[in-house]
């Protein structure tokens, strides 16, 4: 193997709280493609199973779980300016971080707005607010409070959120090439935005399908995953949402707008873990996801607005359409019956996968001259091993961007709060590529409307298949 | 082990149409406990995959499928008075067998009422004719066509619908004992009805969890199932189909009577392997099961239905509520997402089960004075294994009772056309019971309101527990 790139000399402290499938993950990454010593690392971990990876690289780790009373105190004399506070963790709250890290000077990163424990499941707030786009909007605002040249702070830079705002930027580009359109080169949201009306894109998927396997079945009462747990139940009992198209012809009957903020999305009053939509991937064919709540379902909604005096005149809807490893699918099922109730047992598989499992995670992109685009990694689990220990396929698609944020946070130290959508996508995507395996751009004939109706009528929408209504599933 | 009870000696022929999973877990079971010997015996089936079965048992294996056209000249040598067809195929017409059949002086059994190839899923054909309570009442016609007393055809006798009409005779018993009910002792249709409308039941679930698992897991474009899995896609793809009981309030949405026939059940517009309910079992506890139309929702509802004047003054709501094993479940998701084009592949597993795993299937009496009461079989594979060749929970839970419908037909060799409910609970009980594992009769403070509404609020009648909308999974 080639002497590893080494993307930048790190000179001052790398925080990390949260310690688990993530922080794991990345960390043979960072020790790998920065120049940095192990002693400039502090890890700040509740549970001690990560312990012996920590160890294996010689890394300090305080058995220390955060909160809204003692993160101050915890955090303060691990970071100054120039420092870099990464918060994988979960029940941490990302805005007190983030605030704090500014504050501080630090730089910071995340891979999904997270509030403190609880918040996700506090059955005393509306389910309004407890969406990610409640989220989403305070984040903003402590972000505007921090100011345009504050020290960067990266929000949601995992896989998803994170990595396919940047495939669909480049599934923006490859459709524009594939159709004779101008991409007029664009370089910001306008730009953005405006190609991706020229185009026509009225539906974009995050569309993922994990074909990961334990070794040992799941046993009834155990909900197992590739990657947190406790993270995809979190998300998965908060309301489905979804950015919300302009060329959608009417909210489903248990579809809410909110009252204020971006208005780029809506929410269900349900469940994502139990609302599930028709989408598609190269590998898996049309297959049935869960509609589980995002950050990029709003923020790339928000991102590809066109607004003409304020009214948005055109938005793509985006969702995540979401078939987790078959395990998961029945722990989810397992869940439902359960009325939410957690299993007793969680198992995260990451050393006990099967060989063969794949991770197709990309954005599918549809209702354009070339009908749909499915764009993204279809990452194997064998070859995951091979380019980084402590990783499975699920994980190494995070942990890479998580790394490459980094690095461009610490290129662009003075940008403030960003979103995925306002970094530079080839960067990132140069950074990522060698680790996501086969990368690729496929066109497909699918819709929602394909093979429909053959045994029972249904309420769908012949006039035009790319409407939400014909993507759910009732 | 003692010398096995011979029931009956048999000295006519026993045709086999079909020799699948049941076939081959039947065929043990018949002669270990006739006497006779395998010459009396012939196999009609058109794969050969159980030919070994029968070749270790001495068994004629005829490779042939029976179809419309060639049935009769396939039968007519094979059956004479007092010999016995025994249906255990897909794809043949029960209604042509049995007529056939009894025009012969033979005897019938078979587990499901099944039309000829491609019946169930016949796009050309209205949903109302594509339901089993269609194809029941073409049985009852041609059933009243045969007479009281011709030769006994006993339809739909596996473990459900079949075994399961006997746990609900017996469940009735016991809640009857445990609130001090008087029984009077019922003896047919007009006894059980009153016992179960004084007893105050109001819903019946065919509630089952099985949780055998494949040494080899499912893979993608892969049908796994511990039984048939042409018999479960068959039945999936009908439309969903309950018993319908007269506390229910008002009719789904999506709901619809039959203009002729008993009543006694509605369809409803959609698969029912799309459609999950709640229900419970005692070692699974609260779990979402499908749909799935079986006879006996329409069989035992209209049983139980006590009239008055010709109007059904009480009648429980009667259907299925099937989890099956894991590897089906996610077979099932998979079909869905396929819109319901078959996969590519299909794997039945019997020696390919992993110990461990238990068929749970019992029937869930609820809305009494004791709330909700399981009664049924907890037969694991391991046990199942150890009990007889050629069988996995499932298929043993089904092939018992066929082996006892077919004593129970030579003991009552004139009764014309019977459905389980007809038959001597106790008589077929005493006969399966050796084989079923623990027999368990279980109360349960369960009921589908159960940590409802914690998120999300539902439409759900707060009222009355059990009306199927609060059953229902939407
Ligand atoms: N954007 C993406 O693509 C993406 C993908 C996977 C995970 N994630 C997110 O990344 C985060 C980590 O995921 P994971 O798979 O590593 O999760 P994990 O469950 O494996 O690990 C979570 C870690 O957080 C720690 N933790 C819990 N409470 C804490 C507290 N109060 N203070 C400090 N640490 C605490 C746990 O001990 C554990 O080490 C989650 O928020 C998850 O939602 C994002
Ligand atoms: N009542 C119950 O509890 C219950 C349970 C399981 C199965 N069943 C029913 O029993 C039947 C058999 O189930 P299984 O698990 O053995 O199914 P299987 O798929 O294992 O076997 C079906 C058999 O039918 C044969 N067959 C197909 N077409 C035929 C034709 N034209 N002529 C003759 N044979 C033909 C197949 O070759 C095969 O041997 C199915 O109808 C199923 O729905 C009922």
């Amino acid at each position: 193997m080639a002497e590893p790139t080494k993307y930048l000399a790190f000179t001052h402290r790398l925080v990390m709280v949260g310690f688990g499938s993530i922080g794991q993950g990345v960390l043979p990454l960072i020790m790998r493609h920065l120049e940095i010593r192990p002693e400039q690392i502090q890890i700040l971990c509740p549970d001690e199973s990560g312990l012996a990876v920590a160890e294996e690289y010689g890394i300090g780790f305080r058995r220390v779980a955060l909160t809204p009373d003692n993160y101050r105190a915890q955090l303060e004399p691990l970071l100054g300016p120039g420092d870099f506070l990464l918060n994988l963790s979960v029940d941490v709250s990302s805005v007190a971080l983030f605030s704090f890290a500014a504050e501080r000077g630090a730089l910071y990163l995340d891979t999904c707005i997270e509030p403190w424990l609880g918040g996700y499941t506090d059955a005393s707030a509306a389910p309004a607010e407890r969406t990610n786009y409640a989220l989403r909007e305070k984040a903003l605002e402590a972000g505007r409070k921090l100011g345009a040249d504050a020290p960067t702070c990266v929000l949601t830079h995992g896989a998803n959120p994170g990595l396919v705002s940047h495939f669909a930027k480049q599934a923006l580009l490859d459709i524009a090439r594939d159709t004779g359109t101008e991409t007029g080169n664009p370089a910001g949201q306008a730009g953005w935005s405006d190609l991706a009306r020229r185009l026509g894109v009225k539906v974009i998927h995050v569309a993922e399908r994990d074909t990961q396997v334990p070794t040992t079945p799941k046993r009834p009462g155990e909900f197992v995953n590739t990657w947190s747990v406790d993270g995809f139940y979190s998300e998965g009992c908060q309301p489905a949402e979804l950015g919300w198209g302009t060329h959608e012809k009417g909210l489903p009957a248990d579809g809410r707008r909110h009252d204020s903020g971006s208005d780029a999305a809506i929410y269900l009053l349900r469940p994502g873990a139990s609302t599930r939509v028709r989408t598609w991937t190269p590998l898996a064919g049309p297959i049935n996801g869960f509609l589980i709540t995002h950050n990029e379902s709003i923020s790339l909604a928000d991102y590809l607005t066109v607004r003409d005096g304020g009214k948005a005149v055109y938005r793509p809807t985006v969702h995540y359409a979401y078939h987790p490893c078959d395990s998961a699918v029945l722990s989810v099922h397992e869940l439902s019956g359960r009325q939410w109730q957690m299993q007793e047992a969680k198992r995260l598989i990451v050393d006990e996968v099967q060989p063969g499992g794949i991770d197709e995670l990309g954005v599918l992109l549809c209702g354009h001259g070339r009908n749909a685009y499915w764009y993204g990694s279809q990452l194997s689990v064998d070859e995951a091993r091979r380019l980084a220990p402590h990783n499975n396929a699920t994980s190494l698609q995070v942990t890479i961007p998580v790394f490459a944020g980094l690095v461009w946070a610490c290129e662009n130290p003075k940008r403030g709060l960003v979103e995925p959508e306002q970094m530079d996508h080839e960067r990132i995507l140069e950074i990522c590529r060698p680790y996501l395996g086969p990368v690729v751009g496929v066109y497909g004939d699918w819709t929602p409307l394909h093979r429909r109706e053959e045994l029972f009528a249904e309420d769908i929408d012949r006039d035009d298949p790319w409407q939400f209504k014909n993507i759910r599933v009732v």
